[in-house]
């Protein structure tokens, strides 16, 4: 299915955070609440997208922002589900910023959209170091990464209200220490709640799922 | 084991290629091949890093250059398996330059080492945008991450010599297309070498390994 793509600029000035703040102003004006998906390649992230979206498509009107450096798979694959998406192409910047998403709005019609996720590029350095405007922000961290990657991107799990550890359906296979992974995003992230799911089985999608319609509701 | 840890700068100037030829020369001067390993976070560059010195040290004075951005655990790691090393911290930027590899090669003495291992940030973006004055780039993907990667991350896979496609013992789990992966990535970059093995049991390391051996008698 044909989607549409824009290529987004780089903002200039420093003026990032500011732009974040009228994007949440735009956003909750219209009712709609934005979550920032964050992850390394290959984590996940689209697979979780489209089972969330299918858990929530009758509670609300959703929207998919997919960010990727060139390609538009992920937009394609949003479209064939019947997701209203747009793809944005960061033109080889390593993450979305403030002013990226808010060309993106201009572009992407949101009225009537109560939730829309955006989903940043697979990356776990760059995408944390911006606020993109988003409400909350999601990191995925997937079994087969390790356990270890709070210690190695502490930013990413610091700015992250929520992580998801997917993939559990792998333990068997991969070392992966579910107490060690908690602690480690708890002294970072005191705050962060971290639940464990598999995007391809569906198992432990409950907690997520009444994460957001908590958060909708706040909104 | 205690490391060596530094913390490095990056070059303010726009003379990186420079830095690079001149890292080039000065360790072909002293006999050393320099291979910069680049991969998404959790793909499993340590542990492939690790079985290819064991296979090599008999052979060759091996080094390794490890960069994060601020963790020292990869560098324990191979200082406990008695490998030469040093930490580099790049201090929150997502991947090495030559002006950082330069700075490293002043504190880490090189004298006698053979073969210096880089491996940097976990990451598909940045890290493919810099020379870093490596002879050679290797990018490893990994089985969970999916064969999709090329198409999403292109210039990653552009830059390589060698791709090694890693953690072939899961495939049983995860949706993996060896041909459709091999293909994308000779479609980018027809020149690429790709070999499919696994760190973990150490399948498929025979080619790898001489790759390797091939690439030091021509240094």
């Amino acid at each position: 299915m044909a989607v549409k793509v824009i290529d987004v600029k780089v903002g200039v000035f420093d003026e990032n955070n500011a732009i974040a703040d009228e994007i949440r102003a735009y956003n909750k004006n219209k009712g709609t609440m934005m979550l920032n998906i964050m992850a390394s390649p290959g984590a996940g992230k689209t697979t979780i997208l489209l089972r969330t979206i299918d858990a929530l498509r009758e509670d609300y009107r959703i929207g998919v922002m997919e960010a990727d450096i060139e390609a538009s798979v992920d937009a394609e694959k949003m479209a064939d589900a019947g997701v209203s998406s747009i793809q944005v192409h960061t033109g080889g910047e390593c993450a979305m910023d403030a002013s990226m998403v808010q060309q993106a709005l201009r572009e992407f019609d949101t009225d009537g959209i109560h939730l829309l996720f955006m989903e940043n590029v697979g990356n776990l350095v760059c995408t944390a170091e911006q606020d993109t405007g988003a409400n909350y922000n999601v990191e995925i961290l997937s079994v087969p990464e390790g356990d270890d990657k709070p210690l190695k991107y502490p930013l990413m799990f610091s700015v992250c209200q929520c992580v998801l550890i997917n993939k559990i359906d792998t333990r068997a296979w991969f070392p992966f220490d579910d107490d060690a992974v908690v602690e480690r995003i708890h002294r970072l992230n005191p705050d962060a709640e971290v639940f464990f799911l598999s995007g391809k089985t569906g198992e432990g999608f409950d907690q997520w799922i009444d994460w957001i319609k908590d958060k909708m509701q706040m909104r």
